[in-house]
């Protein structure tokens, strides 16, 4: 077990499926894969960065549950609580685009063992012990009915035991089938945590006014707006993709910090080896941020920044970045040489 | 649409994900697919023999749903009466062992686009319009209550057109997870078919004394017993396979028809591309021997058993083989030569 | 059999081969194949958008000419018509450049079963029973004497059954080796046809005085210039790329119907996963829009012009893209997402 | 930390560099990589099986020595004491025979972290705090002075704090290069152990009278034998490969323990996916059976034969292996069947 | 250029193009590639063993023939006669079968730039200049008239230039399409020869009644008999492979020199990577021991089995071994060892 | 061997190996491999544009020396004076980065046949006969002291021999660990050579003041400034990138000769498919263009910047470019077509 301080992420557990070399879902034969999920992929990037990390999750008991849970490991994240149990191991099959064909995802996590869960399938006051941080995000009440409940005993619980709360929003539209639609469940969760990235905010907090963020301006006047709404949050985050016609992408994030706001460099992405997971990256960047510059917001919302860049150039879901490469990204602002 | 006399399967598609080179599925990060599932194999087979043949299913109207139709229609089988709905397409895993080491199946076919059929899902008049022949597989009922009952209206539909009815028994441990066992199931089913393919017929009829048939004289022993069960079948086939220490398998078939027992050649199985497959490469074979030349069992039986050996040699779950290589395998009794 | 009005194409299918990761044919030992041919990717396009099409042609009756045909009726184009002989398919290599490196194909199509066939090789009266449209390229003309006679049997045979006719000129300077200039054998069949699809018109039509078309103005004044030589051509198309020093294209198409001349939005192309074939998506897109939107010319050439756009981003040659993807890029204009 | 009682390995880790699909060095463009190391490979099995393991090792502090530290944790291996220094990773590029054609090994460890180790490079008494059992092999001394010396105190050390000692002489040619015969190194070093796997004894013990054990007999005779010249061992095992002319293996392994002798089945291996590593499956299971049946040698020698016997199916340098697949081999005795 | 006494081979090459993991043609969409063509293959062997080889042929001028030039030159052939014209490079598609499925080659070589030689195409004074033996074999008269008119030339001037002729017969029931059968082409050649690898004499060389030589005894018999008839001969070969049901095979060859017949051992071959040019690595070791061991006919065939035995092992068409390797093999009779 | 007035260069030659598709180092299992080395590129560039050239290195005896020895022959290098002898072929891992990820190497050549050399290691005598060029690049005598004398002398040889002498400074960081600095070794030696590609100039002849050359006017500022400092030198150049934030490069070749700046255009480069070598495609192109057009600097600087700009598009280390095709690029001033 970690010592005292360490960061918990609760969440579901992925395969994703994909065709090689841009090939069409109709037209391969082979798929790669990689593991995912987004708090997975936010506990392997703060281990990375060498944070002592747990992930909580259900994994069937088979080779694959079996196998992601060793890739966790791998990775240095703590898998002490993690329950072996359930069906099967939810997929998803990504067809990746490219140029003026986007990328489509096509879910298969419907049964899962994560899905499966009941409320109170996690033994929270044990997970919690000596534990600092807890991260959840959006994605694990729109699972099932289930998966709601138990994330409801987990913020719950993370507040009473005086743990820092951390939400990635995580807005999937095609998720929430179960019954309730996110803004009859999220702003609960959301009033007992701390800490907010507050991308798709309007859907998924019922606030149909509310600036969408697509530029920087935008986005510093959604987050006023919700630290208005939400006086519990203590940081609130957003961040921008900017496309123009020949597909690139102008990357930019905004948080507020007790009234003051405060925004990245704009990184200009151009070509784009993998960008799943990027919000997840972003996510792992500021909590490490928070962590290790708790007085400096803006070195705080630049490193979160810089990490979700950075994934664009990382095959698969996670940012298996170092601290130091975050770090010389910012120094020197591109990459596109050879270290030698 | 098919002429008069075209034959209908109906069963579940599924896609295959295996690791390449005998890889475990704890070490691989690429996975190769086959579409699969035990009548589409055989419908896929007996329109590459030349035979008109539909398949009826259910798929899931999306990409993965799409390529498997299409992978039907390319290998020349009818798709006029697949039903596009559902959420999901059928997965299951395969890790491909080798010597010492047994293959290994996970399924994750739960909640599939089939087994979310209910039991009047196929209008069956209209699919038996101008057919001859209908076949079904063990695996049908054992997926889920509706998929039990819309067999049982097909068997029921067929044998009131006056098709020819053919049933493998297919029996697969791992299913048969929906409440009812085979033995409940099965032997009403099988009553009202004309031929069977045997092989653990004891399980899947509850008939605990019959011989389990692992050599030649004891299927031969268990087909005759159950013309006795069974007065309705008209063929009575199994299959035997008798491994020595080093794994060689020696392959024979054995038919009953009316009183009579016919044996095929015993073929020697050394060296096995893909060993999924072979017992619809054999209902294939058995039911385009019993089409192509009904007064001769011995030649009925021949083919079949020379379809299930040269099924080994072929990758994937469909026996991608023409009539002339089958004919010319009887001649020669083996292959290891190039034809150049 | 489809039903009347349906859609025919002629030309030839030829494997292409080619290296992966932009090797050099000099550096691989592996290659990627795709089936491909001008008519064929026409077909496909079309089938995929939903119309009834037949592809004729001549295929070997080996394992390769089948697995051509294979292809064609896996993705839903018909291959009732399609002559199984001759002695081999014919092939391609392609060289896939980037940047600085140009892509660059070696021809092996010489004696291949379509260029072997000869004037009367295809029972025209036959096929087009039923249909509505007829469509072929100066690829047919150009590749042997024999396919250059059954190519004008072909378009009389089409003008006397009252289809419609449309032909895409497919300027390749390397093949009309068999003694015939284009502009002997070109005007008279185009005087034959209603839609052309006019790039490289002035080697293939004769004309040298012709604006190349290199942009849209002068893509403009060459359609008008050809309706006036062509009085039978009732639309006349050209698409045009421009190319700054980094390798941006900006494609443009144009199109001239009844004296009006319409233009397409400007699509700007940064990032290409294959460029093969971009202009026989075009020609579909332009077939389904006249057959779709008769009266609407803007958006025949606007969705024509997408299609060839939306081409450079699937691997192949075929553009295996849904109608509705084609309007989703006409309303967002780029692509670049991650749709979940 | 694990707790009393684990067990440590000690030595070095290498990565396997091979051409797919049995293609000669010369022929590739291609290699796969694994990671391995006779004591590592023994580690990984261990900890697969179930018991606590910490692996000891030096390795370079680059991307290759994280890459193979993060391996190691993957399958569940101790990595507390693994020092991150040294300047390369050794490397073994293995081409890999088939039939008449003998698999090939370059070896490429010259210089590596673990080589440049030496003689207190590893600080024993806090290794070996809390474990039970210090297992390694006769590569450690092998590799250079500074390695034997290293291994030298770490047997010294293992002794002292009253461990059981395994070793496993693991004779390779090519290396002992740096001065020492094996025959001046190992004697002593057997000495001071419990249990040895005595293959090659003649040449790594400097006993030329020594019967070589290619048949179960000679075997027997020669574990008799050492056990008079080394009477402090307890355990004394061999393994035999009695190879046939079309290249079958016929697997025997015999143990003496105090006085009595006890021999495996005879397992028939026919097709090999990968043999590399077999020994270190052997050792694993020899030291995982006298840990959970040290009364029953008869288990403990069918035990650690089967898992050699297994490792032949499994790609890869460690016998990725669960308990119960090995015990399922003892039942059945072969394997070429699919569970599902 | 090479020194005096240098060998000369003469033929056609061929790129193979074969699917992987023993798919069906009409599986695939991945082709590996390897060149190949008999006296190629054997050129490549003997420069690999060390003698000094010029190999003729002709080439397209383009990058496929400049791959397969430089693949000669790879290995050590001399290029210096190659002849670069021609259209096309010959091709052969392998699907490589399996246990009961033999492997087929389709032959796409029609029109290449090796059939397309005429007559006088190669000037083979200049060529013969220094040499000291030609080899050619009996595909080149089989490939089109200009290649039987080329080799006749070569083989007289060969003749006259007092360069020892060596030929194997190599029968191709798929070729010989131009009009003249092997028999009224190839005795006249054979007369011109001195040694003769004899397989399927009886259809090359019109000699119904010549024994076929499925085993040893028949095979000396037919050497024997071709003796009385060409009494030219000095050396006259033949092999046999005698399978059994399960496809194993016994090798054997034997060898008539001045009215001794010798036989090599039988080895027996389970596990074959690649069966084609094992005819041509026999050749190459044929020749190779005429010239190293001119007086000892026994470990010249014995040298030229183990060639063609040891090829079995090895990926591609040529006999990628050493000289040190094959006498190994002698000596062990198998392989499955690991060297290191 | 080559006639006189061919080119002979120097150098240590490498095994690359790289993940594929840009996975990092921790996630690859597999390695794509090439053969490079600056030198050894710039010998296969000038091979293939049609030079007469020999490679002098040190390759071990084994069938990794022998695989690199192949590769330069197949490419039409003279490989006569290779010594075959030292211990390991160096290699280096390369991480291919995209984005704002950098690309990183591990060097691993330490202990390598070439670093092993010492002084007197290749009889320069017998080598430069008959030769008329020499190159050398700044990576030779930072391996080691024994090839740093070796380069020493080749260098004093060349110049006694009459030989034009080229240097391309290539500063690498993390080589020079023997003891002298590079400025202790380089000056010397670039005062003994008549042609210099002068990048890094600045650490490598230590010169802390010389412009660091960003841009093509501080080029020609430094090359200006060096002309002064090493009057014998004829021609000295050097390349700049300017990189923009998103990533494009523009390149930009300056040359000084006799007192006249000569400047390249600059080349827009976007896509790179493997950047590595560029710079020795670069130094061929120099070599290649001083040899070919000694009048006209302007062209000799044009076809160097073209050299190295189609380098990027390659994969691999060295520039597989025909004359023409460079030639072409300078018309063109961009690819991004097919040519068909």
């Amino acid at each position: 077990m970690e010592g005292p301080g360490h960061i918990v992420t609760f969440g579901e557990s992925l395969i994703r499926l994909s065709p090689a070399d841009h090939l069409r879902l109709q037209q391969t034969r082979v798929y790669e894969s990689f593991f995912g999920g987004a708090e997975a992929n936010v506990a392997v990037s703060l281990a990375r960065f060498g944070l002592p990390v747990q992930y909580v999750t259900c994994l069937p008991d088979n080779d694959l549950g079996l196998a992601c849970r060793h890739y966790l490991r791998q990775h240095g994240v703590g898998v002490d609580f993690i329950e072996m149990r359930g069906d099967r191991l939810g997929l998803y099959f990504l067809e990746v685009g490219s140029g003026h064909r986007p990328s489509r995802v096509i879910y298969d996590r419907t049964g899962s063992a994560f899905a499966a869960m009941d409320a109170d399938a996690i033994p929270w006051r044990e997970v919690f012990a000596g534990a600092g941080w807890f991260h959840w995000s959006g994605i694990n009440p729109a699972v099932s009915a289930g998966a709601a409940a138990a994330t409801a005993q987990a913020v719950a619980s993370a507040r009473q035991a005086g743990l820092v709360v951390s939400c990635d929003l995580n807005y999937r539209q095609r998720l929430w089938q179960w019954g309730a639609p996110p803004s009859a469940v999220m702003p609960d969760l959301v009033r007992q945590s701390d800490i907010l990235v507050a991308n798709a905010a309007s859907p998924m907090l019922g606030l149909p006014d509310l600036p969408v963020g697509r530029n920087p301006a935008e986005a510093a006047a959604a987050c006023t707006q919700l630290s208005g709404l939400f006086p519990n949050l203590r940081q609130i985050a957003m961040t921008c993709r900017e496309v123009d016609p020949a597909g690139d992408q102008r990357y930019t994030a905004v948080m507020w910090q007790a009234g003051r706001l405060v925004t990245s460099p704009t990184f200009m992405i151009r070509h784009i080896v993998d960008r799943v997971g990027a919000g997840d990256a972003f996510m792992a960047g500021l909590i490490y941020g928070l962590v290790s510059y708790p007085d400096d917001p803006q070195r705080v919302v630049d490193f979160a920044a810089a990490c979700a860049v950075f994934k664009h150039t990382i095959p698969g879901d996670a940012n298996l970045a170092g601290r130091e490469e975050i770090a010389q990204l910012l120094v020197t602002g591109n990459g596109y040489d050879i270290i030698r």
